[in-house]
């Protein structure tokens, strides 16, 4: 990104009828969409939220409140427009693309739907490694080719969603790696497990970092070992999106897992990505803090599907209002402080 | 607010096709809404923004960092359609309402401005109370009569908003009489001030309490004491709507200054206030907590005029989606956790 026109966007900013600074996180967003798009009057154009479904062999251990199935019924319910991501998306105005990328089962033939699927589900990482190497990069391929594809259809902004019954499992997993943190701290409820899911996620966890002895210096180890296919994806979303210097927005817990591997493999993509809320899990907030991301959104949510990144949007589209519409001191008359 | 029929739309919440609770606080949203609407799929229609002006005496003791004249100036920036509550309120497609309730010096007849100045400016509550009785009541009955005609018009879902160069003295005021915490723990730099102003803010308060020993058992009396015009008009807008049974999202640290006004004098309005983000004012956490209620837009800011509510209609428009738009799990053919 292009520091010089994030400071005429900051120049411009405070030549706005109100106090230097007094927008807040709106002004850092117009700020950084100005070094993205190396242009003072950032604009936010199209807007794609692209969701990745993956199954997760670890399931087989009770770590989720939701049984297997539900993966695919749910990317049904989005191509049939019926769920949450769908209402919020079209409130935004954002269209939503659909990837199975590593679904369990196989999912009927649809117009909005990418079949992508490089596994049916990951292994059982209590057991085994979730994915070989070349399943991982596979999966991160298949994010970048659908995100380049829809920049190249005109997408200008994307987010991050995604549907895998079971996934928050691994995402504490990868921060585990990653962070070294006790896993009570780091290991949430999900979509609402009880006391008992909980601790078997726990101990599922422990058990597959025992056995995998992922390399925490090597980020591609680490999400082929306890990752998932959607996760993964993900990344490649992430990395895409840098790539074509187009901003992302990640949603919640397992998205920032995704974009926690990019920041690793690449912490030049940071520049890129916009923190939208702040989800129940406990170990989101040490997520962000990791990557160095401040969340605008506190919903107290847990849904995923990129529901917190859309809602977002209507942040991100107002700083971008804010630079473009709003009056200058000289314009208004008004008086500058001192 | 009828609680019966928010049973009624958690119910249907329940059904759709996500986790129970997963939406977090857009959930809770649609609940009370539906509870204020006595409707278990309430909607949201139309949204009108009331900005309330007034001036603040207490100025002359070089609390702020602009000068009072930006009061009438920014009325007319309002009125012009240049200022940030009116790009982020076209954004909304809300519609902004400007009152002068108390600016000191006389703004020339306009369309979209109510005329109803009761005072041109307060007194300097460091050397007398602020208002008299009388004059407080009557600026409260200002908020009442604009909120009901705007209500008699069509607004559905209302928010308040504020101009008045010095406003955040009056407003830590307030709520030091009804917390009693220490002023350096909720005085803060409103829009902008440097260490000397904020030393000379927290000595005027201090002092103001001193000379005006307002009765804290007495709303009004700290009201007219410590407060303003602007903060009394506002206390009428939250009145009036809760008497009108129409929600009501409040802004920033002077908007939750005069809802807790609203809610010592009549602590059931708490049922039909919203809030929407939480500022950079140290104190306006303080007073959520003590009223009960929980932001929902971390995006440090310290502008008001109601730019953070209007922000927040897009959250609130959510939640009305959600529960009228989404497919039940028996629809959409997913299956339930357990």
């Amino acid at each position: 990104t292009d520091t010089e026109y994030g400071i005429k966007a900051q120049e411009r900013l405070d030549f706005l009828t109100k106090p230097p600074g007094s927008l807040g996180v709106l002004e850092q967003i117009a700020v950084k969409l100005a070094c993205i798009q190396q242009n003072p009057m950032p604009r936010l154009g199209k807007k794609t939220v692209l969701v990745m479904a993956g199954d997760h062999g670890v399931v087989e251990e009770g770590v989720s409140a939701f049984p297997q199935e539900v993966t695919p019924q749910m990317v049904l319910n989005f191509l049939g427009e019926g769920a949450a991501i769908n209402v919020l998306a079209k409130q935004a105005d954002a269209k939503v693309v659909v990837t199975d990328v590593g679904v369990a089962s196989p999912i009927a033939e649809h117009p909005s739907l990418y079949q992508k699927n490089v596994r049916r589900g990951t292994r059982n990482m209590v057991k085994e490694a979730a994915m070989t190497m070349e399943e991982a990069i596979e999966a991160i391929e298949v994010g970048i080719e659908i995100v380049t594809k829809e920049i190249d259809k005109g997408a200008t902004i994307v987010a991050t969603g995604e549907m895998g019954i079971g996934n928050t499992t691994p995402s504490s997993a990868i921060l585990a790696c990653f962070s070294g943190d006790e896993l009570e701290r780091i290991t949430g409820r999900g979509t609402g497990v009880n006391d008992a899911g909980l601790h078997k996620k726990q101990q599922a966890i422990r058990t597959a970092i025992e056995i995998n002895q992922p390399d925490v210096n090597n980020p591609l180890d680490v999400l082929r070992k306890v990752g998932g296919l959607e996760i993964a994806a993900l990344t490649g979303v992430i990395l895409g999106a840098a790539a074509k210097k187009v901003p992302v927005v990640i949603d919640g817990f397992i998205s920032t897992a995704a974009a926690l591997v990019a920041y690793k493999l690449k912490p030049e993509t940071k520049d890129y990505i916009i923190a939208s809320h702040i989800s129940q899990e406990p170990g989101h907030k040490v997520m962000l803090d990791m990557i160095g991301l401040q969340p605008m959104l506190y919903l107290d949510m847990r849904l995923g599907e990129g529901t917190g990144a859309v809602l977002a949007f209507h942040m991100i589209e107002a700083a971008t209002r804010i630079i473009n519409e709003m009056a200058t001191f000289a314009e208004a008359g008004v008086s500058e402080g001192k």
